[in-house]
């Protein structure tokens, strides 16, 4: 039959996408850095914390003067002075001796744990009762406990988070090199679809797949570029791709990938010099009918126009696309945040193919229930209900009430 | 003993920040909504699809006229015509006819189901062979079975995603009604506290909370502020506080909150008219001495000096109060992202508060497994080798090695 595609699993898909390679990388200042992706190793120049540092609130002592000690035998200690925050000590506590010092301060030479505050009574400025007994290094960290000099603190493909920017903080990195952003050129394609602001014309329908796709790309750390709706028309595709091409790093387009509209947008794509077809249908519900091309390099990737098919599709394909051109580490290319769950209904499938079904997670007394929400895949009002994907196995023949699967969040 | 405060419970703290109000609101164009809060109910003003549409690439048919047919006896049917994408059809369908139809196309009056094009044959241009019996309603999506006209789809106070970017799409709201983004003013204090950049003499240390917080508030959904380092002086607080209450809905001050610095901070607090202490101490670790207050309306919150600590406070009441402040769904204001995993060695824990216990959530076979990583609070390079916080609640005494329990991702 014309046109008829040979169905790819998900995982000879994920092979092929291994040819694509990050992007170049640029220099940023750390406040600009969050949510994005190290493109060199980060060593700390540094020790921290750099001096020992107290953890309480109370009083630098050395241990061995509060072995013993207890709320009805206290003991005894003079208090020889205090150590400002931020200031260092010319202090060496002798036996007997305690100093004050905050939460964070310096913990002066001869001392090597800290009594809290709570455990203390100052019986005048000179006298302080200690009533617990301290083991060596209790409420101290010492030099190089959190970070050691020299350490590689974070591995380059890292994606930061707010304590890697804590982190880069504390160790003086005020610029990283990243990876650069992708950019991704986004085309809505098909004669029936017409831009939001428009009422449609019996047989018309607006774009969907603009807005989700934009979004997921903004979430994925991309910055997307939408080039309009293209016809259904072989140089009106051919014009939009070419700018893609052009202007991104990465082309998606909606719509143009079904079983009609296959060999027309193969067409279009062997126009360009280096293209390989990769791959046309995956065996996957919803979204079999997704193309997957390589062009000089950049990834073309042609996605069903049902919204609920794109959305999965990207999700699943897109979004590690994104991370392999983002210099995201190998490990986290396909990193899915997950939950397992049990069905409330049973949920059949069809062998033969992974079948995502939309679901609801709810946590009842800690433990985590997915409730099916079946609809047909071009409903985008289903997947608005829907906060998860239960994945059914290739091989397997669907859930039954009760049985625990695994859901990914959307 | 001067200055001691009295802890209360998380939950004792949550129910007293029941008492902040949402911001307003502000006009926006759908391009830039997502992860924005919604002011208003959404309302669909049409049916979704507006016209029956196929969900396949195929024939519309009448079901009836395939019933019984096989890939040894086929239904041989007369083709009438062929729906443009985009277009209305004026044919009706009469017994013993189909009219070809791509995906998204309108089903035409007369037809009920559609043939996939997989499952037919054209025998010549007029004539189709058709292998497979179909339902009445197979392959089509009915007018309104997506979204129907007058339901709302999206309620006040939900937090817009990319589906939800569809969906309006879809329904041609191209503008909407969001709650203002919180402005959060945030202050470091602390007298051995220096600027990244700067070289830290011995006793002092660079601010790594101005990192991990201003970036905690970006993923909240607010527009950080930073107004600078605060000496642990009256005035410089005074003024520093003074300045976050006139140009931010909300205040957060890190190193401000111990023991050490109570009555301090309370007493600048108490100079600002309107000011009540809502509590300071949380039977929470790490982050016990935390600090809110409620100043004329606004929040300030005031978080341990230590960046875990820091980090972790923040978290649990300060990313809840950014979600009051933004317009959050009551039920979505203490949503967080949740696993189960098993604990792979002993967790010691005292009862009487709730731990957070900083652990490297893995999956291996579908189990998901929580590593504990032990270290004092101040130790930022722990949290960076952390994915997940383990909570063991007020009345429990730790985990055993291979029990379960609920780990929070961070």
């Amino acid at each position: 039959m014309k046109g008829f595609f040979k169905v790819q699993t998900p995982d000879e898909i994920y092979k092929k996408m291994d040819r694509f390679r990050p992007l170049s990388f640029e220099g940023l200042k750390i406040e600009n850095a969050l949510h994005r992706v190290l493109y060199e190793d980060v060593i700390s120049p540094v020790n921290l914390p750099a001096f020992p540092r107290s953890t309480v609130d109370g009083f630098a002592v050395k241990a061995k003067d509060t072995y013993g000690v207890s709320e009805k035998n206290p003991g005894i200690l003079q208090i020889v002075g205090e150590i400002p925050m931020g200031q260092v000590s010319a202090v060496e506590l002798r036996d007997g001796e305690v100093v004050k010092v905050a939460t964070g301060g310096m913990v002066p030479k001869g001392a090597d744990a800290v009594e809290m505050v709570e455990y203390t009574d100052g019986v005048d400025a000179r006298t302080l009762h200690v009533f617990k007994t301290l083991s060596p290094l209790e409420n101290v960290i010492q030099v190089g406990e959190d970070v050691r000099a020299e350490e590689v603190v974070l591995h380059r493909g890292h994606w930061i988070r707010p304590q890697d920017m804590g982190l880069m903080a504390g160790i003086g990195k005020t610029e990283i090199l990243v990876y650069r952003r992708p950019r991704v050129a986004i085309i809505s394609s098909g004669d029936e679809i017409i831009p939001i602001g428009k009422s449609p014309n019996p047989g018309e329908v607006r774009d969907i797949n603009r807005y989700t796709i934009v979004s997921m790309v903004e979430e994925s750390g991309g910055d997307p570029i939408f080039l309009g709706i293209a016809k259904d028309r072989f140089e009106d595709l051919k014009e939009k791709i070419e700018t893609g091409l052009k202007d991104a790093d990465m082309v998606v387009m909606t719509g143009g990938s079904s079983v009609g509209t296959l060999d027309f947008t193969g067409e279009v794509l062997q126009t360009f010099p280096a293209t390989e077809i990769l791959g046309h249908g995956i065996s996957i519900r919803p979204g079999k009918p997704t193309l997957l091309a390589d062009i000089a390099g950049k990834p073309f990737l042609g996605l069903p126009g049902h919204p609920v098919s794109a959305m999965v599709i990207f999700h699943f394909f897109g979004k590690p696309l994104l991370k392999i051109l983002s210099g995201f580490a190998r490990e986290e290319i396909r990193h899915q945040v997950k939950v397992r769950a049990k069905a409330t209904r049973n949920i059949p499938s069809v062998p033969g193919r992974e079948d995502y079904v939309r679901v609801r997670v709810e946590e009842k007394a800690g433990t985590f229930w997915a409730h099916p929400i079946f609809g047909k895949s071009g409903a985008i009002g289903h997947l608005v209900k829907a906060n998860g994907l239960i994945r059914i196995g290739i091989n397997e023949e669907g859930l039954e009430e009760g049985e625990e699967a695994e859901v990914i969040l959307i």
